[in-house]
């Protein structure tokens, strides 16, 4: 390869929050990519006095979110915007020719009915709506290759649906599926609120949002296409005193027996290929700490004694392969890096 | 009430795990009681300078075990011992006339070969093991009242027990029962293991003896008393990385409905009259931060749209009612205490 | 002691902070105490549904906080306010007769000029100003007895002037002191405020307001006080990971040596007879856990080789001892109660 | 630079503890080096197995230790060993002409009867003690380049050091340093010891070792070799309930006067070129989570308004800047590559 490396130049819209912080980070190290414009709404100026860690490591400066500004200096924007913002923003960058690949919740439920229920406003952008790519590259990565604007998987989804892929889409005998589902308080985001400060959380766990989260409706969409009829998994979201990662802890009732080595093989071969997700050898589970600080989702199984009970166990870095290590991830794909680059 | 108030002599032998050391704290707050005797293997001295959070308020002394002098300085003792050493001590201590509650597994599972199979040891006092009484006072306050030989419940139990016992004692619909159980890692106890040091544990979390605990058997055996025939739940136990607490997220899959409305009403007439049991409003969850330090368990409860799913989330602190504080709050049962003596 | 014991009204005003809430908590066990009224000026409703920790304990509202309505319901007000929000209702309590205990900056520094300085606003009562009795039982207890306004001690002074009060109240070679001081979170307050989020605070240390901390002055006006001349202590304050405690490392430069055991005979001469404050022995080093959630201050001591630098290690909740429990301790001795009433 | 690039072969030693495991995964990020052997005394096995967190990322197996098996396959080998135990192993490996680099503290003091005197035992190896290179690049780059030998620095030594060179190298007027030393749990290595367990420490903090920490004589040593005469420090020890990091806050006493423009132009001059620490602006503070998992060492300054004390705060990450990323960057600039190659 004599050719000089090609350079992409990448803009982050919302970089002030945890996960525009965390591509930044990740961006910065990687070789193909120059980061050329980083902006928010409530947060001006050197991105190393506003986020010290990057203390002599860049002099970007955070800008007010100017679209237009935007889309004239990068090939490709990153949006890492709160839900129900990004859809205000992907007409125009799209319409300028830039790729787009958006953090947000707003383009990722193909219906606008069914976003419009969880997410409590109708989608304004129901063209695009259906050109997104749902960017989960364990499943849809011949897609992702081709595409100009990614839907990048919410975190509990990441977990939940590559957990769950490789038996809903081989089995039709699923009599019900549980998510029990524990994430670190990155997740809730960068926001001023009381129940998210140390002082409420440090010693503390609680379930949150039993059986009414968010992420249903898009867990269930994934692997209603993968077993090719409705599927609908029970979910319940806790919050760990922690600051990264989710594991989460997955039911699956089957009407007929499956062994441990039959689950086994069947994840061994499914994900036989995937740089990211590792399996947990027979009596092995995946651990927070594991995943932590990487693109990884691990993976641990179990059978109950009368072989009809499944459970899996998932474990992500919500802030990484459950964000903006996925979106890397993505851009690697979609602009013909080498996959894991800047991920390992 | 003229009558000068008794005062019950008692003893704790194992003093030195994390339960003992609750316990100690509890019964030297209880006007009711003397600590006279408090013994370990292999810690002996000062109770003050081994455990300093105790300076200038006792000069009890750890003394090695010696069953003996224990039941000669007690009316009764509290076993905090590792599982498999109590059943080589309850037989001399009541034999001795001595009232004894034991906090170890050892007496909890009434049929000798469960015990055997699940705890590595064939049990060695199968005629006290019929007359132990399981310490669950919100079940079996009665027989508690009348019994010299208590089986202390573990931890996992008692919230599980809790949170199903109003369900499972009246619907006979229920399907499959799944407990996603989560504890501070007190639980695992004092021991110098490198899997308990605190660099393993910071920001981690993880599952663990997945579908194979031995807390299962314990509730397998009391719901199904509660049931009027056997049932199973499938349990999973996780390690939280806090000291205390337990949060149990229980799904109950029933064949015919229910709602909300009428599950709360069941669980609130049965808690009723309990003094430890806090049945939460109608959209709140139990925290473990709010049980922390006490004897409550709180339950939170949902119910799924088609209405034949019901999660109950259940919280106590493991070394408080699901250990020391439940001894305690046997203890005023068996010896005629205001129930909630010392726990409030 | 045949008379029934007296019951005082008490009310809480800035009950929805940390220091109100733990106060609370530690009334609603105090047998000698009525609390009638609370309030706070953002958040109304049942204590029970705001802080679920209260569930089923207590039927009392928060109000929207009416100076008239607090004056008229109790005889003795505890002020849980922000710092110069507490001199504006002063005045009005006093004057209706109702002892006041402010846990608030504002009557702390006796002259009006240095106030101002540190907390950026003037004194708005400099009359009561002069009447405010400084809250430390183990200097002042005589001064407490008779006092109808109590100025309740800082977290961070607490810590240091009873570390200091032996030493600095007898030698007169003192030529530096340096308190480095670590606090828990708590002390910062209730604040939604990105700074104190959980994911900025977990598994993260730092200094602030290094030496230029408002606590800063109070501390130097007591130990001038105590020894007779104007001493400065150079302070720095810094955020431990923690909910609650605080331990200063203070150090002493002393022109001329001393022995450990003559100081450590110092200082238990000093703390004799004080419930509250306990000395380790000679190679023992307090620990934040040992005082957490309890209203002891721990003391360490230890000397260098060339006995010219003593350093004291001292440990308290912040809190309890450093705001809610000395509170209820300066009550105790204000109203005729046992000093240790409701506090071991 | 047409040349293939060389591939130096390395070898770590207790490759089981927390600086070895740590060294391990930066250097199988190294594009200069490969990792031909690891051991340890007590845990042999696959390294994925042992530490999930490499999960299908090596197929490395830990051997029992062997030195000549080990000088026989590498270049270079790492001593990740306990303290006295490198002094046996390190005679035999560069009499086989392999370089080495202890992280133990065997070589760090010069004089044989100080590190009998803190270690507690004779030193067995005064030959190569006296030709080990300290390994702190900021201070002794051109003496490492030249070296066969290194004695990389201790983590508080390493933060300490760096936090006083340019003050103490160039001010003749320095009354007294105190180092008040935080550290997160992993600088106390992977012992399975009760003192250690996530139960004893979550949410504790205590200082240890007051005034008789083994570090002293190594910073002493040090800083006394930069000012041209014998300084002392004070120091103390704290460990904070995190697993990473360290930050240090160190009080310098100067007879006369120095402004904070003035320090900060000293600091920022002294380390200009140095790509590993970073000094903050005027008004900041480092924080131990802006250097978590990277190899810097960041500096903050204060200065009492009479000019006198200064107050430095540096932090690093212990297993990085303070072992396992120091020990890096020292094998970079031995054998020729890049300085910061595999550290940014």
């Amino acid at each position: 390869m004599n050719e000089p490396q090609k350079i992409i130049r990448v803009a982050i819209l919302g970089v002030s929050g945890y996960t525009g912080i965390e591509l930044l980070g990740l961006l910065l190290k990687h070789p193909g990519v120059r980061v050329t414009y980083v902006s928010a709404n409530n947060t001006q100026g050197a991105i190393q006095d506003l986020f010290p860690q990057f203390l002599n490591q860049t002099t970007l400066v955070c800008q007010k979110t100017d679209v237009k500004e935007a889309a004239a200096q990068c090939d490709l924007a990153f949006l890492a915007l709160p839900h129900t913002e990004s859809m205000n923003v992907v007409p125009s960058l799209l319409k300028a020719g830039v790729k787009v690949i958006d953090l947000s919740a707003d383009y990722r439920l193909k219906t606008p009915k069914v976003y419009e229920k969880w997410y409590g406003q109708k989608h304004k952008d129901t063209k695009n709506l259906k050109e997104a790519v749902y960017g989960l590259p364990e499943l849809y990565r011949q897609k992702i290759k081709k595409a100009h604007f990614i839907a990048n998987p919410g975190c509990y989804p990441t977990a939940t649906i590559l957990g769950l892929a490789p038996l809903v889409s081989t089995r039709k005998d699923i009599q019900s599926i549980i998510v029990d589902a524990k994430s670190g308080v990155s997740g809730a985001g960068r926001k001023p609120v009381v129940g998210l400060l140390a002082s409420e959380l440090n010693g503390n766990f609680k379930a949150y949002k039993v059986l009414c989260h968010q992420h249903t409706p898009e867990i269930d969409a994934q692997i209603s296409i993968l077993s090719h009829h409705a599927l609908h998994a029970h979910f319940v979201a806790h919050l760990l005193p922690i600051t990264r990662g989710i594991l989460n802890t997955i039911y699956v009732q089957l009407k007929n027996g499956i062994t441990l080595n039959q689950v086994h093989q069947l994840y061994k071969k499914f994900y036989k290929m995937e740089p990211f997700v590792r399996l947990h050898g027979l009596n092995a589970q995946p651990e927070i700490k594991n995943v932590a600080n990487t693109n990884f989702c691990d993976i641990g199984l179990a059978v109950s004694p009368d072989k009809k009970m499944v459970v899996i166990t998932s474990a992500i870095d919500n802030l990484v392969k459950g964000a903006s290590g996925q979106a890397l991830q993505n851009m690697n794909i979609m602009c013909g890096f080498n996959e894991i680059e800047g991920l390992l």
